[in-house]
C-alpha cells in the first residue's frame, strides 16, 4: 500500500520560500499570481494490507517524524491493496 | 483559481532525503516501511478565469522555474473558478 502525503504550513505561518517562488515567477513575467506557499510531498511505500492499520500507521509516522505539527498540517491518501 | 503542484523525482534518480527518512522511521520503530520518497508540493493563487489559460501558465512555471525537468516530474490540480 502506498501512502501520498501532503505536509503545508499551517495559515498564518509565515513561508519566505513560498514568497521568493512568487517573487521569482514575476521577475519571469508570469502576472496574476497571489499567493504561493511550498510544503513537502512524501511517498511512503508500506508493507501493510490492512487499510486501517495503515492508516493509523501514516498518522503516527506524521505526528512523530514527518510533520511538525505546530506549524504544519498534514494530508494523505492511501492508494493500492 | 488555485493550483496545487506536486514535484517529484523521477524514477531512478537517487533520493538521499527519502532514504534519510526510511531509516528516520525504522529507528523509531515502524516496520514495514519500503520505499519512501520526498517531492516537493506548491500551491499558487492564479488570477486567472479560464482554466486553459491557468493550466498553460502552470505548465510554463514548472518548465521554467519550479521543476528541474532533467530529474523531476511534475504534476498538478486546479482549483477553483
Amino acid at each position: 500500500m502506498k501512502a501520498r502525503i501532503k505536509i503545508t504550513l499551517k495559515n498564518g505561518v509565515l513561508d519566505p520560500q513560498g514568497k521568493a517562488i512568487a517573487h521569482a515567477l514575476g521577475a519571469l513575467g508570469f502576472d496574476g499570481v497571489g499567493d504561493v506557499r511550498q510544503g513537502k510531498y512524501i511517498e511512503v511505500e508500506l508493507d501493510e494490507t490492512d487499510r486501517a492499520a495503515a492508516e493509523d500507521k501514516i498518522q503516527r509516522m506524521c505526528e512523530q517524524l514527518l510533520a511538525n505539527t505546530v506549524i504544519e498540517n498534514y494530508a494523505y491518501e492511501l492508494e493500492g491493496s
